[in-house]
């Protein structure tokens, strides 16, 4: 094994994310929607990386290159390890990427060595995560794990091709059977871990490089419009406003309050408007109409709840006094996915093992994780990210010897699997 | 003269706002920009208004329809009367306009009576004030007291017609030197009078059918742009982030509470933020960025520059709790105009004649009355608008009862003048 100055793993892992960077959609940052002529080729270049550790790879109907660093035995169990290929818009390098380029260099490895585990070790890059293409996200998990919405196959993009389309294009068969056929039987897993930049600054913070991650915060996204009355902003005195950016403002503010409460901390309350807006404002008109975005995220769902109900309390509390009316409306409710107690275990054991103190987190993020753990144990593994904590981003960054522990963690997670398992 | 009951004045004032409503650039609602067609027939009919009143017209080189009820002595001196026909997009039918069907009515009695003054008066429908269709705003009466940019000239709209070209296409001359000759000699005149709905609420809820203008606000505008650090919603704990639109929130309640502040009423203070926006922002991206407008205002330009300088403070020290930068650019600053003493105790006296009691205020909007002040004493006789004082809008409305006593205070106020100079 090699020692920690030698950085093998985590140089290859830097190297190769930044190979895999080449293909963009855009030159002027890392773009790679789904089945755009830089998605095939990218995920062509993952297959070609699966062979070389060894394995036996495989892209199904809705693109995932699926590799199998195989047991001796064909009818071992498999446990599953993978992230995604596709990117966001000017996005970074390791986002994604990193949970799949960590298990390749490690079944090369094993591979080299001539080392077999008594279960097939399958790498899933994942084709579809981030929603960039077209409305719908985690296009990949969803056919793996059988609940892919046919519906989804007349979804056209920006210029609208249908995905139907754009999978017949990229020689994919297109088919709803083709579709179905890529589900896995969940009776033969041991388990799914993702290996994640964590995309915050908690790690960085901390002076941590890994994390044991504890739960996948599920999301309530809701739309909120403020309706008061438009006025002339020379001529209405300030007392008899009704204002709708100032009831919003108070709403803002509201929001920050309530998830910045200490005693949430622990459970990773988080409530963000992300956007707001003024429909046919003008610099002299007092806003008649305010629209916002509201997006509240938590370890679990009943915190998560609990702040979405007080916050629908306030914000009614607020617009009677300041003489507007709001309305609310759901946009999106993802629940909270837990991950795997005993597979968190074994994590922490590992970097225990590495001579890193192990510090559980939960994800705000969603993760291909939070769609695996609907079929069986999930777990994940944050990476440290550099430059204040900054992803979806050019500048997201991560160390070749944060890649590297991670890697090792993930060699000593498979041994101590096998060594479970009895191997 | 007629007596309140009859409303002979009011009726036809209202009448007539109503058939010149029917010029319209959109079927949908009072739209009149500067040269459309509309716009041409519009003056047209104002023109003949004039004539039927017994007033010479002319017609100069921006597009003022100007009536002159005419003095015996050709060498008398001038009180101007006046406000504009253009209108915003879908405005509403007295704005402007009531300043100029008022003082057409009233000469028309006087011709109908044979009643002739010690001076000209002269009614001005001034071409455009609103701004809708250039980037500039006042033509007509810059032309009129010799301050017209000619620059203006070369400013197109929204379909790249410029200025000059709108003008030799509505027939009018569009060289500098018919534009020049439009000035008037300020040494004849003995004044300008507006009289204009108030386009607020004060006199509504008051209870007061019209008001004399004591000063007309001038306006500060200014962009603001706060810059904080985008993040992933999902990943940046509270106390970790920059909100650019959390701070703005705070600056947004900063100029409410300024603004509001009952020691500044009676100046007429307001603040308005009547735009805001995060520029690429996403539900589920903490704001990085956050821009919006803020509209100061005040019957005088120390208590608007001292809310001004007071806000300026704040948001610096807003940014700097919140861990963001701030940014102002001044887009507008245009003094106040004060009102003619003595002509705002005259119509103090004609109100008080007609059994109603006198009432000051400011004019937080800008009105035509702020450019002829320039050169020569101005007043302005607001009249109560209904529905909540709402204008700009459709749902502008004033009553026949308030249009007549704004005419009969108007003709009482052309006797007493006649009267002071001796006719």
């Amino acid at each position: 094994m090699q020692t920690p100055r030698e950085l093998h793993f985590g140089t290859e892992i830097v190297l190769r994310a930044e190979q895999l960077a080449g293909h963009s959609d855009d030159p002027d940052g890392l773009t790679v929607a789904y089945l755009t002529r830089a998605h095939q080729t990218a995920g062509a270049e993952i297959a070609g990386w699966m062979i070389g550790a060894g394995m036996q790879v495989r892209i199904d109907a809705v693109g995932n290159v699926i590799g199998r660093y195989a047991a001796r035995k064909a009818d071992a169990p498999v446990l599953l390890a993978g992230s995604h290929y596709d990117t966001v818009r000017h996005g970074g390098r390791f986002d994604g990427r990193l949970g799949i380029l960590t298990p390749i260099v490690v079944a090369q490895h094993l591979h080299e060595r001539g080392e077999r585990l008594p279960f097939h070790f399958d790498v899933v890059a994942f084709a579809e995560e981030e929603g960039l293409r077209f409305r719908t996200s985690f296009l990949g998990a969803s056919a793996l794990i059988g609940q892919f919405d046919f519906e989804w196959l007349d979804e056209a993009d920006a210029d609208g091709v249908t995905m139907r389309e754009a999978m017949c294009a990229a020689g994919l068969p297109g088919t709803e059977e083709a579709i179905a056929a890529c589900a896995i039987d969940p009776r033969q897993l041991l388990g799914y871990l993702e290996v994640h930049i964590e995309q915050g600054p908690v790690l960085l913070q901390r002076g941590l490089p890994l994390g044991v991650v504890t739960s996948i915060a599920g999301g309530v996204r809701q739309r909120v419009v403020v309706t008061g009355i438009a006025s002339h902003a020379g001529t209405t005195p300030m007392p008899m406003r009704r204002d709708a950016l100032v009831a919003a403002a108070n709403m803002v503010l509201a929001v920050q309050r309530r998830c910045a409460d200490p005693r949430d901390a622990a459970r990773a309350l988080v409530g963000t408007v992300g956007t707001i807006g003024v429909p046919q404002g003008a610099a002299n008109v007092v806003p008649g109409r305010c629209e916002f975005s509201l997006d509240v995220r938590a370890a679990d769902d009943a915190t998560r709840d609990a702040a979405v109900a007080d916050l629908q309390a306030e914000f009614a509390a607020i617009a009677a006094r300041c003489g507007v009316q709001v309305e609310v409306e759901q946009i999106m409710r993802v629940p909270c996915a837990a991950c795997s107690p005993a597979l968190m275990q074994r994590l922490a054991e590992c970097i225990e093992a590495a001579g890193v103190p192990v510090f559980h987190l939960a994800s705000g993020a969603g993760h291909d994780a939070m769609m695996m753990a609907r079929i069986t144990d999930a777990a994940m593994l944050f990476v440290r990210c550099g430059d204040g904590g900054i992803s979806h981003n050019p500048r997201e960054i991560m160390s070749a010897e944060d890649a590297d522990l991670a890697a090792r963690v993930l060699l000593d997670f498979l041994r101590r699997t096998g060594a479970q398992i009895g191997g």
